[in-house]
């Protein structure tokens, strides 16, 4: 049994823990540590099963017993516990993004290579079923060499303008989850980066230098090419498709429902609309994360999203932030240069 | 908390027990039953967090802690055990059917009555996420009143020929989930009932007076029709689909897939088969009914799916056998009768 | 160039004229014939470059110039104009039915056999894309040896009650398209049916012991059984699907819209109805089949739907009507027996 | 009686014949130029009913009789025949792209409008049912003010290398199609444009300094964002899809296919390809279009697509180009000044 901690107790840290108990197995949840820890959360950790209850994360990262760590808190903290983790030779799932600074991250990666500890970067997506189909059709070889990758991610509503202003901006905090897809579609490396946006669902969002709609046009290494659209508000739901064009062929995916059902009448024919929430839509792939993290620590295999995706994802989307503010594409060498330069 | 006990430790009892402790927050297993129990079996009812592990289930239904059971064991002793346990005064959830001969079921619908408890018939369709969604679309009125319905069932491959024999048959076997689902879609009984079929697939079916492929019309009371087919072996998998047209409209359900993907080649436009095992597709609609049920004891509620539909079913099922023997419709009335006088 | 004449100026006889000259390259309409001529019929004949306008269908039969005549005239009139047009020598495409009563029509096959004359039947979907990919996939072998055939066939609304009167039935006048469908589907002949129905849409349409909603059971010699649903009204517009299951898969052909269009709302998935009218959605149909019908004639073919369809279709249609009467399943050979005596 | 000539009797001179004869009540083809015509056009001209036959072009032009021209000649002509054809007072309809030259637009442009003449250009795809489909969502306000444009144009394989190199390039002999779509579902101007590119399909292609695979972003005056990816090569057929995503909803075009049939075996559910070929997929909107184009004269109103369209798309093109070979984003006012320049 691989004996783990969560550190952040917010809806993150808790489906997580919800996974390892109805999901996984191999792994059993025994501390949890919030700072903002309270009499709800410790009742929900209780009917988890979880026996120890901390507001300090340090008694977890002290713990001999701990075999590993989830860092569910929030981001401006995930480098310093990752650091502090790693020293004490837990293996680390920490939620994306690593850090906003490639700089940072790249401590993290240090500190990570030194201490010889596994580090799986949250990146959900990647064991979506959905994305799992795209993916294997990819490999299979069955549609050739990728061509154009196309990806369509929306949100149903802005999140609250508190949240959105500390966020990094639509490219570090929405787009980061498309350009890890990107790289995990495409098997290959960003080399550069045009993006456009504009301010058409909420004016307070431009207020503080963001956009609420934006398109990335990414060229790949493979001399793939990308293009992401993404929108605060889909009022028709949580909109996840993707494409990936190649040589012999071409592979979607569109979104789920909650049921096939379709209706006819005089007026039209009708059918669901995808999930609003992203919890709903992406419930299934928290869980197979955390199973595929704790199978690695059982196998003391490769982690299935590493360091390096969680800094590829935070560098293409600091180059979409200047490509957005110089109306240039940006290329990730350029990105890379200035943060050594620092 | 309700207090529950298992009786028959099989496939489909480990199903619910395992719904019950990852998705039933208000109940636990606390004993679990099974003439055959093994190490195995008991292995896991531990790994459940089950603590009293019988060989006979006498000691469950005389437990005073137990508030209900689950009837999962072989349908020939359904009957027999729901009598008992409805005298020990337990709620009673039963698998599906509660028994072929409609006289028995008869009994143990008095039993329940007289002792008072509630009983559940596991017809799981009901809560499965597309046939609700149909449901909706009949109960909300956008579709009117319903004119036609019909339902497509068809298995992926025939169960062995030794489970096959015993099976009551097709029409009680297989389609008896149809006309249940008839019954809850048009919210009208069944009049009059026209069956043909065919051994099309494997003729030791045919050895024992059984056919493979069959088709059933329903006359309800209401005036609408019903339409069933049903076929042993669908090579794509496991096909279940639902329509019911109505005089403003129609609502239709279509297969799941385990994903949306749809992969375009020089050959054709590819997407993916229904999974192909009962489990696998309506896995959701098991922890749904035992959620529903144990509501149920909670609140005090009527049962969602009585015993009159575990009776019901198993008439027309009778039915739907006499006609293909004689060639002829047959009335529901006219098997009520042949059973009141014997 | 093959020499035509058109006996019936309705809607169905202007739809033939307009194929013809639009869409075949190999015939011209030189004569039409309508004992209701009038200015409007006149005009349009005059603007297809129609040479010779008649009241009297007898001034195209005894035409020497005219290779072929398109019946299409009301029913009643379908047998006695075919013979008169094969003792003439013509070649003859009939609209469908034939006639109602199979002694007339057992009565047209003899003058066309003796004449030696090719006479096709009217049935169009035969020579719809969709009818056609389906049959397609049952040729290919693609789906095995076909077990269960599915054809859902309704109308948007009700004709006039005035032609309902005199149409023959539902069975004769709506269900005869889809039993010749069965029979060009399913390569086998139908031997017993069993139908029912109800008046659930017009109440009128019981008054002279019709109905107006119907469900029928082919049991074919193959083995395979066919399920038709019908509906005089379908609020959603002209409903035309099936599906042929067999025992290495299944094919289905759905609706055919005007646009691909999905519109995403807050409130829905909307896409398009199917077209509300035959017409619309058959259109293409009907060209294909006068230029099947005049590439026969030119090259000295065998025609696609020979009388023997029209016959058997009708046979197929008083079984349907009988059983609905008596409530039991129909032999075809009762039928043919019946009718032999008379 | 409308009365056209038509300059140019290739392929899409003679959709247009064909087109006329067929669908356009109100219209003629009295006469058709072609500096190759040969016996094989000639006796296809006869079989269409036109009369007047002739190699030199300006036969048509200065016949009295002729109310309208259609150029469809090779691009390179295109300007000169417009602006003799207008100087005549002939009404135009010009085949896309007007020209490749800005300037030689404009000074098509300058003619018809002293000239007093109409001028439509052939833009089929806003004809297209699909195409109108989507328009009239947007039109009719459902899915709100559009933000994001997305159109996948992608052709089932490269034209001939010695065709590919006169073209003007993927940007303006593919893509100038899209971006008309684009100002037409959008209802707004083309601000900025940035386009990347590459060679992934066929190395020649290259050599000439052209790509096959491009993806080109547009920003518009609106604010909306449209994202083109185009390919020459797509192994399944020729894909033509589009979504207009708004601040109420969104609306999406899917591919045609050449039948609805879904057949499902035990390898996969399996759908039709798209067509491979533009005219197969487009031939309704040639019709459209001609037909709009001759109501247009009959009525004396306005074009549906007027010489303004072709400028722009051409301007839109060589913006993409500049674009592409530059690595930045460029202006239409850029390319606008620069032509002023010349």
């Amino acid at each position: 049994m691989i004996k783990l901690g969560i550190i952040g107790a917010g809806r993150i840290g808790q489906v997580h823990g919800k996974s390892i108990k109805n999901y996984v197995q191999n792994a059993e949840v025994m501390s949890i540590a919030d700072p903002y820890m309270n009499d709800e959360i410790e009742e929900w950790a209780s009917s988890m099963g979880i026996s120890n209850i901390y507001k300090d994360y340090k008694k977890i990262i002290n713990d001999p017993q701990i075999d590993a760590v989830l860092i569910c808190s929030s981001t401006d903290t995930h480098a310093q516990i990752s650091i502090e983790a790693a020293e004490n030779g837990k293996d680390i799932f920490c939620e994306k993004p690593v850090d906003l600074d490639p700089v940072k991250i790249q401590k993290v990666l240090e500190s990570v290579e030194k201490n010889e500890v596994k580090f799986q970067v949250g990146f959900n997506r990647r064991f979506d079923h959905n994305f799992r189909a795209i993916k294997d059709s990819v490999v299979s070889g069955k549609i050739g060499d990728p061509h154009i990758i196309k990806i369509t991610s929306r949100d149903p509503a802005p999140a609250p303008i508190e949240y959105l202003k500390r966020s990094g901006g639509i490219f570090l905090d929405m787009s980061v989850h498309d350009f890890d897809i990107v790289r995990y579609l495409s098997d290959s490396e960003v080399e550069e980066v045009y993006a456009v946006g504009e301010v058409m669902i909420k004016p307070e969002i431009g207020k503080f230098g963001d956009v609420d709609t934006a398109a990335i046009t990414l060229k790949l290494e493979s001399g793939a090419i990308a293009l992401i659209d993404n929108s605060r508000k889909a009022v028709y739901g949580y909109d996840q498709r993707a494409e990936v064009f190649g040589s012999k062929g071409s592979a979607r995916i569109e979104n789920d429902t909650p049921s096939t059902v379709k209706v006819s009448t005089s007026e039209r024919i009708e059918s669901e609309k995808p999930p609003y929430f992203f919890l709903e839509r992406y419930m299934d792939s928290f869980a197979e994360e955390i199973k595929s993290f704790v199978n690695t620590l059982e196998n003391n295999e490769e982690v299935p999203v590493g360091g390096e995706a969680g800094l590829k994802s935070v560098l293409i989307g600091l180059a979409a932030k200047k490509s957005l503010e110089t109306g240039k594409a940006v290329k990730i060498s350029e990105i890379v240069k200035q943060y050594k330069n620092d």
